[in-house]
């Protein structure tokens, strides 16, 4: 094996994970570290839609997506999100989307904005799990204060991503693996099991319909573990 | 069936697809419509690549995607690309980029240039195809102009739709379609039969692993059909 | 004559004339070639006016100017309209409106797009004749959708330049010849007869009343043409 | 006369006008007022051209328009220039580039920057004779510094506008006059008897080739008078 | 002492000042000169106030600032407000509504236009002062047309620069002794006495609480100058 | 006392100050808290100088300043810097440059990104502080890696806010006493003794020159206070 895994990792292994609630004051805020990718996630409910939806009874869910100019190894200069970035905030935007029954919600809107410390690839996955956590956070604050009777919380979310390194199928792929990848799907699910989104792109040849199958089942071993994970976050006191 | 299918179609039938080379002088100039949706697709070759690439003997290809403003129902203001737009010239842009051997290339860059003229759902995949045929025609341009001896042509490139409506996979979905799919896949092959780009979005509840496996064999129903009507295209004399 | 005519034409011959109706669904749709330069203008209506004429009873027409960025012989990338453009645009807006009788349009706005598909010169005339014939096509539309009982079209609009070349005036240059011209006019006419444009410049030298007056003659030989070829298009089947 | 002219003009009289040199340090400053029209030019030198004409062994002559917050009844918002300044600072540029012997003149800039103090109509006109003043002071200075040889001056530079009131023309229009006018031109010319630009719009209906003679007949008078006192003031003692 | 003083002046002597009232028609326009530093400013009345001020009785002063291209010595391209140009807005802005009792104005806006024509260092403070000139007549303008029955103005503002120079204090620095200065203080004062702002900055090395004291001593001596020609300009007839 | 402090302070009293160093892997990364309000301000060493001080030996100090979107109450809608910012980002910039000896850091940039995590006032001070420490930790990794000798920084730097309620004066502000202070002041010292910036302003009335020098002496309490903070943070291992 060219490129060794990083933390001693087995092809199906996850990176360390680690979990921070209430980072700052903010309705949802969590600190999520996935080995050397850290990403802050928060989470604002603004009691109003944006003006197309107004009048239709339900809420929505917007998502932004930032890198520091210092997460990654040269300087990132801050300004405009380039088409990475909305390709990204995008997606973050319809994974957070999906979990939630919007009329439930009623007419607000809950604000993710995900802020990448540093990089080590695997950002956006990160961002999704953070981001949904953050809207858990941000969803418990409202029933507390009374303006929800009960959560809009349909499905839970976990987004990670599967590469094909040298023939090879690898789980949760680090900045090396990322860019030696000749495939490279990024999946989220719901409740670890159902799909919302998947994306795969040949970074080199194409690929066949067995990889694709393939890369799809690894997938889920990591998405069920972070099911797990993500729920002992969320009953552990923040 | 509550959503008829348009053009009398089948489930797993395409729509009309009308192919016309040499629509402008540009080096690849292709007006390709799939039902009622009309694209104009050019390729212009400049002999350099961004200023990131020079020096290492490799070409690059680029794309651009624009909703020209009387192409949708109500006027699409002009001006810069947005979100959608964005994420949509990057899909294009890779998927062209799987086509060709960039050191066979040359340091030279394409620049695939999208139109939408008439918007009926399935733009994105219908700009990658007419952008395959409109990068064809620039290559061999290359090649009659003796610029290149040989084509740095890998693969074929196709594209298609396909989505989940009330339960029932369909493939190449028009606008009434596209707004009532529960599940919505873009995928792009290379010859009919590996795959490039998978990207499958829940619209509305999350979807089985099992009807993703369906969605992707319709997919390649249509994509091995485009794969012969493009290979008649750039055979016929333009 | 150093500077040869295209299409062995005469100096006071116009470059063949080709017109598309409907070319897309929308309201007005016109395919425009005048010889090599080949336009595509579009009418959408609006069943508002901007901001600042609401409340007047009258309408408004609006245009925009846009080169593909394969229209020229190098790339034009896509972007912001720069000072050409934006000159063009509101030349072609102040042309189309003085067709319109704003009081019988009603507050309503007609947008014409103009997209530049090709350029050999004559860009800005061809888009004034084509987003005429779009605008004409709008207005029928709004008649036959019972929006408006009579046409507020008060006079036909015609446009063409003229040039002098090494001292002798010329009909509808092309590229070649309006690179070389010493003088450049363009003349936007009603009906063929009365003047609601003029605009000349000087290229090179300063020019005399008397040279412009040669010009403003053989500019109405063109633009009496141009009148009855578009009335024929109009009164033909689409 | 239901819209009288100020200053108890005559149809043929100019407003009065009033030059002033050297308003500021730069190269040329001319505080230039026309009725209640006055506007602030300046011309910068510097020693190089814009890039796409390095080494063509000529100069180049660029201007601005900038209307002053306070120079309307109403403010004007300061900002980028919209569509009318683009128009506006492309003709100004255009009208003294023809003043100008590029090769004469070396490859150096010379910029004009027109400042609107106080708008009373007739501002692009007023711009372009302060300008061409500007012009003039700019290039006695590179003389007297020893960077020309010879004036690359080979015209003098005359702007004024014309219009037709209720069928009456009109020479160098105020506000209430330019708001009623049927017909707007405004002619530039060298030497104050050839032409260099000319721009006549209808406002309201279109206007007869009979018309536009009268009104260059009548601009002609204004552009004579210009001539000399322009002359004039460079003759002064600044 | 290395550097001169410009005008003769000793180290506590202001710049000869020139102040010209009603220089354009604006509701407030002053020209204001301070040595070889020259501005223009201007004020506007607007009977609205932004929008998150709408409904609270009170009004608002606004401050834009814009050195003119031709203003320094090499050209400065127009264009957004640069960091220093946003600092300096925000300054004359805070600067200027403390004069005011916001309650007094009523709900309207004086909108303060500064325009630096030729710059010769201290023109943050030249705009401050024309600024205050130009407000106070803009709202003598509002009671002489019944708008206000009393002025709302409190305090007089007056602005001045003073910095250290080779360990020497001195007062209103010029291009040279700016260019030099190891330390810059610029003072804004109420009536002369009060103080509305400070801000010092030390150029090279860090300065010391006595250094800042003599420095503010050196400043009230210019400001409480200041206060009585602004007085004496008032008065006097524009 | 109407509006009391928080954390029970003295009026001299600092908010607790918590301080960790390498929070992400940045060549500096500083999370630094003050009593609410939480910043993280990252150092990035650039291996070059903006291009106007290209070939000087001279290195340079660049700052930015963000809030982050969940900073605030409301949310704070990402994008450009507004003018506050840039004013803030040009404070924090001038402070962190008297620090260096700019020959002795040679042609090389840090440069300091500043993140608002949490806002309760006093974020451009803190910022300044954390900026400090990410600079110092910056510096050390070049000296580290053999890239500096020895140290070019000449001084610390301090900042702190100090304000007029209610006619007392108070040492670091929080949010409830910043919105309710008279006068605001900030502060920048080098080594806790001697001064870099100061900024003052009356945010209501006009203040004394007694008032000022009694909040300069606060000042010094809180700089001579934060140097050792600083100091021991520095030597701890981080």
């Amino acid at each position: 094996m060219t490129i060794p895994r990083d933390f001693n990792r087995g092809p199906d292994d996850l990176r360390p994970i680690n979990i921070q609630r209430q980072f700052t004051p903010a309705a949802g805020s969590i600190l999520y570290s996935c080995g050397d990718t850290k990403v802050l996630c928060t989470a604002v409910v603004e009691e109003n839609v944006p003006k197309w939806m107004v009048g239709r009874g339900k809420g929505w869910v917007t998502a932004t997506y930032e890198m520091l100019p210092a997460s990654t190894g040269s300087r990132k200069a801050p300004g405009k999100p380039d088409g990475r970035a909305t390709e990204i905030k995008r997606l973050i935007g319809r994974s957070l989307r999906a979990a939630i029954d919007m009329e439930a919600l009623g007419e607000r809107a809950v604000h993710i904005d995900c802020h990448v410390l540093n990089a080590n690839a695997g950002t956006r996955t990160a961002c999704i799990n953070a981001g949904y956590l953050a809207l858990c956070d941000a969803i418990s604050g409202l029933i507390a204060a009374g303006l929800l009777e009960k959560s809009p919380i349909k499905h839970s979310i976990e987004a990670i991503s599967v590469g094909l390194i040298e023939g090879e199928g690898r789980l949760d792929l680090y900045y090396k693996e990322d860019s030696a990848a000749d495939v490279d799907f990024n999946v989220v699910s719901a409740n670890g099991v159902d799909l919302v989104e998947v994306q795969g792109t040949a970074e080199g040849e194409p690929f066949s319909r067995a990889q694709l199958d393939s890369l799809l089942d690894l997938a889920f071993v990591g998405l069920k573990r972070l099911k797990t994970l993500h729920q002992e976050a969320l009953e552990s006191r923040p």
